[in-house]
């Protein structure tokens, strides 16, 4: 039995409500169609998951026709899953593009893009130009560890794509799920067909180029950054990073791992390390190193305010508020000893809520998230020394 | 009317010179003849332009011919403009032969390269092997604020190939008139291309490979650098950079800004920021930040000597003169107090016509510019000091 | 005269002792078949050489063959030069596939790498797929400095893949035997024959996209990595670096020189420069530089023990053991001069061989090697100091 084409939106709404009174029936956290890249030797490992579209906490009614067509195709969806995945053929296109059939005539190229998707695969299995096992339907019920490279890579773009905050998704065991590839390019490369391979390939003189060997792709393999976005070098951005509009990314020291990334325009000429977020007007200075929850902050993510500033060279182990400065080449960890006098710890208080007691010496754990903090290492003495911040850092608008 | 085929050398200054009495006519700072790629979506948009040869304050016979070939072709050269830019035909490339006859029998790959530019691009066009709208000829009169991306390009060809001084150029709004584009290898694509077209791309596998996004190419893009020059990674350079033969530049923490470089063979192993320049000799270290106008110097432009070195992970913020050492991890800004011992000074003032008067710490900017400093930071006290550099830093020869 | 066709195992021995019985034979050190790239311009330069596989101390048999052979085509190889190259011809070929008859039948993938490398490329000029003058028989026979192109790949690639220990091969004026190229992809392109160029490809929009300018390639041009190293930007580690399985080399500030690299897994976020060796277990944080015996180190090399972490941004320049820790931001060199309080240097000599005696300040150098260190600058008093280390440094279980 097979979807009837729908006639008018009205009879489109029934049909969605209508699936949705299937026992156990969940709308999905994401889901999307992707396109898979096989192994070259492991045919049923796969290396990477393009999604042409995500949908993250949205369009729940293509959610109900994708499961609708896909019942009908006698693929029952489990809703108790965390995670789904089903392979695409024709049949559940052309059950699907029935259901959208009241639709279809207002597809433009800057809306539908579900519609676009399925109408666009279609044609592509139709005219045998691609192989539809290549394809496949990819469900997130709940966000647990993802068990598949297809939900792994959903993650992924919905936090490169903005759609899902920093921080907010389960990606534990992430690194087991992934496959180490070669990349030449954008295209995956199983290492042992390479070994297997490399004889042929290099008395040929056809030994691909290989960009990178990793787990993860690059940003720029899978995203289209907002118009004011520049990333000088794609080998700086892991796909799973989230870069703001207005964000540049320099070639120099700067590195943006995933799950870790922009909150507005800053300038990045250092480290945003996994799980650290720098926010709106910040300025990362060359070879400055934020540290992570996989090395050196005890697994306490560090979070950079607005406006503050770096230094070239700085390091910084504690999370900071609005409006700070760490001057360039010092280090504040969240054991490093600061003094303050008790004429800055007062102008301190008057811009924070949280109110310092008055001592000589401070971890860099208790200052942690203040605003208006100026670190400096006074260079008579060598102490490592706070002020109240005097200057609003601003970046430079032409460039941003 | 026409250009008539000039038959000697002599007919041919004859030709030069009476163009020259055109109203108005000035020697063009520098022109060329650029290949420009357009917007894949929007057509009038330039997105890059390559000279195949540049002429910067020379050639002005060359000027002279292209431009009474632009006005045979009823293109008017408006000498008063900054620039002007006209797009070349068939017409105009054979006005340009005939004006050029006397000389085109001793082309050969060294010389008369606008004579192959133009011969070339005639034989291309009539063979209809590109595109004749693909093609400019533009005219730098002025060095006012570049309007164009023509403009702004042949700038940073003049600097990349030094045939302008670093610094020398008004490149004042460079920003604002370059596109933030994707670069696919040295192929730039529009933004609103990849996402008018990611739906199909990315299913038919076919999403192109995006190396970078940026408003600037990459020196590599566009210039062929010295014998001896050394670019371990085509990311770390922009266009508009100058490097000098024997100069290095590793892979690791480095990168060169447009408008800064290298006056001689130098080791940069890190960040060389907008408007600084090193002299020959002389090693920026792993990691070292020497600053730049668009970030922690006030807008005064650094300077670094001949024979000096900075440490691995040391940070300039002050003009520095020949022979100084910066030590590793150190950071000396304008606001840097250091400490000097009376001993020192008078070694110090022995080798600078600048004479510091005798006190216990002067500020960063105080010793700005000054010749053989070495800058420690004392690890028994945290003091920053300086003291007369004992050793004239020269570089591994095998390596430059 | 031809080598027979040989008809069993017993008589393969027989063959090979004979072949072993020539005046003056030696075991060669390395030898292989390399596919060279030669300039486009000036074919006599080879640009690069690429081993299909490469023997080394190993596969002695297979070299009296491959020596036999070339007798046979009238090629003496010279057993008292450092190093020896022949072009390879059908005939060669044709005599090695008769010497290894008896084990042809036994051939897969994962066997006989050498007859594999033999028959394959047989095949391929049998069918006119390449140009046989493309290839060469190199030997190494003594690990004098290299003297070829040839050469010096072979010990770039026993380092790579490990056959050589590093810091083992005589790699002493390398840098003059190899030609400085723009690398477009792994593809060696002579800098001459950009410029003869330059004016037809600029014009046809084909100029090259150069990756990188230098006289070696990438480590990843070449070498396939154990199933769990990664390596995010190829340009980050050199042809003739070494990485163990398990070592990750992330893109933000990190680099790995030729004949540098790890011995187990390690993370890598900062410099290893060329002769630095890091152990297993180790962590070189984001930024941080162990400084090389080309810059820094007055000619020593410095070496990392096991479960050692070099804090971010910190700076090495002497050798540091077992479980140290280098804070970050700070800089060890031979000169800086470090406190320690008795009870401390008690601890340290606890776990050391090599016994301190009791003083206030020691010298970088006086410390190199210990284990059990950890370095850090007292920030209320700017003072360097060091104490026994707290905890063993270990990796996270599952990025490695």
């Amino acid at each position: 039995m097979s979807i009837k084409k729908i006639k008018t939106k009205e009879e489109f709404k029934d049909f969605v409500k209508s699936t949705t009174k299937i026992k156990g029936y969940k709308n999905p956290i994401g889901f999307g169609i992707a396109r898979v890249d096989k192994g070259q030797l492991n045919r049923d490992k796969i290396l990477q998951a393009s999604f042409a579209f995500l949908n993250w906490n949205e369009n729940f009614g293509t959610a109900a026709v994708f499961i609708a067509a896909l019942n009908e195709c006698g693929k029952k969806v489990g809703f108790s899953k965390s995670e789904q995945i089903f392979e695409v053929d024709k049949r559940f296109l052309k059950q699907c593009i029935k259901a959208f059939n009241p639709f279809l005539d207002e597809v433009t190229e800057d809306n539908h893009k579900n519609i676009q998707v399925i109408e666009y695969l279609y044609s592509l299995i139709d005219r045998d130009e691609v192989d539809e096992s290549d394809y496949r339907v990819v469900f997130i019920f709940e966000d647990d560890a993802p068990k598949s490279v297809e939900c792994v890579y959903m993650k992924l773009y919905a936090l490169s794509l903005g759609k899902a905050k920093l921080r907010s998704l389960n990606l534990n065991g992430a690194f087991g799920v992934l496959e180490n590839v070669a990349w030449s390019g954008n295209i995956p490369i199983e290492l042992d067909w390479l070994r297997a391979n490399e004889i042929a390939l290099k008395l040929e003189g056809e030994y691909p180029n290989i960009d990178s060997v990793d787990k993860f792709p690059r940003f720029l393999h899978h995203v289209i950054p907002a118009n004011n976005t520049r990333i000088l070098d794609s080998s700086k951005v892991r796909m799973g990073a989230q870069l703001s509009n207005g964000t540049t990314v320099m070639p120099g020291a700067s590195y943006i791992n995933f799950n870790a990334g922009t909150l507005g325009p800053v300038m990045v000429e250092g480290r945003i390390s996994s799980s650290a977020i720098v926010g709106s007007g910040s300025d990362v200075g060359g070879g400055a190193s934020i540290l992570g929850v996989l090395s050196g902050t005890d697994g306490n993510p560090v979070s950079i305010g607005e406006n503050t500033l770096l230094g070239a060279n700085s390091v910084t182990g504690i999370a900071l508020g609005d409006g700070c400065i760490v001057d360039a080449g010092i280090s504040i960890l969240e054991g490093t000893k600061i003094t303050i006098t008790e004429n800055e710890i007062n102008k301190i208080n008057d811009v924070n809520n949280k109110k310092l007691e008055v001592k000589d010496t401070y971890k860099g754990v208790e200052l942690s998230a203040l605003n208006g903090l100026h670190f400096r290492q006074d260079s008579t003495n060598g102490q490592i020394k706070a002020f109240k911040s005097k200057r609003e850092i601003k970046l430079n608008e032409d460039l941003h």
